[in-house]
């Protein structure tokens, strides 16, 4: 790349892919002036050129065969947006033997391969850079890596996924129910006709081993760790918790240091709502990172959609042209961790919301069972009784240990008098 | 730098000063491991090294002398945390011609003295990194400059004074007065003894000409633009346009373009409660930016403090060695601006409080000279007479250019009826 221009190879012309052609047919001019060389991309690879993306093209930029990418030499940097396992990481693989940067949007093919692709790209002396795979347009790895780089990091809390956010938005603000609220963000475009990937939390957990990995230097593989998504969140929880204890609800990856050992999970959290992630609505996503001099710093942004994700693509395609000489990506990160925390043995406050006969002496029953679980009460409510002759109860914990809680509830579910479901929802501590 | 040890040499051993020293000392380890090379902290001058700083240091590395710092050939990068003009200009200036790297959080300098301190910069062939110069320890030049490199910026809202913002919070949480919460305020050593430069915005101005000249590539010196500050700002007029219109007030730097001009001003500034700048409260300070591709972006953290100010200024040091080839420092940005735009051309919408005589026919006749210069009214409140029969009215306009309603506003304080000063607050639009 010592040459007055760069060439850049695109493998997917997708809804992500032909948002990187547009930012090249709008903003070239200024890519180019900033990084002070000819930026052009020189080739578009997909099996479908026929169908109308949207975005004007020179038709004879565009290949059925990826090999016209892989293989031409002329091109320094390949993105890869086809997404999923393979051809994916054949394809990755392959660019990078051939000497090719590589540019990825790919988040679950980093997050389980992570190992494999990284040490390719070292040995092959060649960038590979994945900002768009976590937080879309937000600058998060590069600050991670790079602006914060003097601080050991010591905790990271992040809304990474737009779908589950606007669902908890909407049933917050509107009162409305899962399955309600669901059904229009599929309608909107913000879910998948499929939601599980993103509802119970399999998308936000991808990125928090990216990110994990970065800011502690452990690769934790998703089998390790404990996943929750939101389906099972119901709406009256979120007014009670909203009108009685000034919460908001939220999907959160978590990942914290205590001492030598990692916590890592990814559940609803209700938090106080002057919290500043309270406030990260709608599918907008933020991360909010505590380093040991900076304090808290929060990225916030679009977390998907085609434009704002180009523009990390295109930024991450900026900076290998940029920094030449930087050869290893994101840095050689040395595990600060020892451990992987068990979720029994994490710290939290809970809210626990069940249902009880309206007997004298059930409320006694239960708090006497977490007494002797050592969980001691922040608040207890008892609403009327439901037609069925049913009392909801809300109880608000202390911090207590994870695995202490566990204990309790299944004794408590126990009870004759303690009726379907009982629900537990961890609260974010300070 | 290519060898396996890099030097640092540090100018000023202030509380930032301190603060670098603190981090070499807690996180020299991961600092080395990042960069793959052994990074040392090697001189530290200061016309004062007896004055104990609360940090370890060993005495060998102290000298009063700075040309032991800016002379000593194994040196490779300088930090520069003396502040201000002169003698700071001199000694940067000086590293760089003896080929040395310069990282400094020196606002007002780089503000005031941008084209020198980057043409030499770039004729020496040395990086000048001041991550630390805004928003202390938020990663926001390097963001702006390198992840979001591939947009064209919109527009920039920034709250970048810590001391203006949290008057601001105590104010609207407490009701308080402004003179007693800059007491209080000075008190915790959040202000200044003298606090002129933090409340009247040119603290804020200063951040607003770097993030400017780097988002549109237009320098813009502070004579030639707005800046008001906010000890005009009562508690009144806070507390009515929380309760009545949803409004909370910060001191915000904006930066704008509109077609081929640039709006920039900084000025006390209602906006909605619910936008996320809203929630940005006490010391925090956060920058809103929009591109056209990536959409808003927010980046929030502590904009100033030992040690989140060190933290950036370590940062910088690390971006230095780790992208040995990076030579331009953030970048060759061209200038995407024709004309500043005139104060009295911008558009805003505004909140207008003034107090009348409680006589029939006043508010008639203002609202017919706002008529007659195109302002069109949103809401209009007259609040109960006060006991010297003037009535408070609170005006809220729809957007109209800034010089009608300066015109109107002259012409209403015209009136015999109206008694006491016309405030004016701008109100942030969409």
């Amino acid at each position: 790349m010592d040459k007055n221009e760069v060439n850049i190879g695109l493998i997917g012309f997708g809804t992500i892919g032909a948002g990187v052609v547009e930012i090249f047919n709008k903003n070239q001019d200024i890519l180019s002036k900033k990084v002070g060389k000819q930026v052009n991309l020189k080739k578009v690879a997909d099996l479908d050129i026929t169908t109308d993306r949207g975005v004007k093209i020179d038709s004879k930029l565009l290949t059925t065969n990826v090999n016209d990418v892989l293989e031409d030499e002329d091109i320094d940097i390949v993105i890869e947006l086809i997404g999923g396992y393979e051809p994916a990481k054949t394809f990755i693989l392959k660019a990078m033997k051939n000497g090719k940067h590589v540019v990825s949007a790919n988040k679950a093919l980093i997050a389980k391969h992570w190992e494999e692709l990284i040490a390719t790209a070292n040995e092959n002396n060649v960038r590979f850079s994945f900002e768009a795979s976590v937080g879309g347009g937000i600058p998060l790895l590069q600050p991670l890596n790079e602006s914060l780089a003097a601080n050991r990091f010591e905790a990271i809390y992040g809304i990474m996924n737009g779908t589950a956010n606007y669902i908890l938005t909407k049933m917050s603000l509107e009162g409305s129910k899962f399955d309600d609220v669901l059904k229009i963000a599929q309608e909107k475009g913000y879910a998948e006709a499929d939601p599980t990937f993103d509802i119970e939390g399999h998308d936000t957990a991808q990125k928090l081993i990216i990110l994990a990995k970065l800011a502690f230097g452990e690769y934790v593989p998703q089998e390790n760790f404990y996943v929750e998504g939101i389906s099972q969140i119901n709406a009256e929880d979120i007014e009670f918790a909203s009108k009685e204890l000034n919460y908001v609800i939220k999907l959160l990856g978590i990942a914290k240091k205590t001492e030598d050992s990692l916590e890592i999970r990814v559940h609803p959290t209700f938090m106080e709502k002057n919290h500043l992630l309270a406030s990260v609505n709608d599918v907008f996503n933020a991360v909010y990172i505590v380093g040991d001099f900076v304090g808290p710093v929060m990225l916030y942004g679009q977390g998907a959609g085609r434009m704002a994700t180009a523009s990390a693509v295109v930024g991450d395609c900026l900076d290998i042209i940029f920094n030449e000489s930087k050869r290893i990506s994101y840095g050689p990160v040395i595990s600060q961790v020892n451990k992987i925390k068990d979720i029994g043995d994490t710290i939290s406050k809970f809210y626990i919301s069940l249902n009880v006969l309206d007997k004298p002496g059930v409320l006694q029953t239960i708090t006497k069972i977490l007494d002797k679980n050592g969980i001691s009460i922040e608040s207890i409510t008892q609403k009327s009784s439901l037609e069925n002759e049913e009392a909801p109860i809300i109880i608000v914990s202390h911090e207590t240990k994870e695995k202490n809680i566990q204990e309790a509830i299944a004794k408590v579910n126990d009870l004759d008098e303690v009726k379907g479901e009982i629900k537990l929802i961890r609260i974010l501590g300070d």
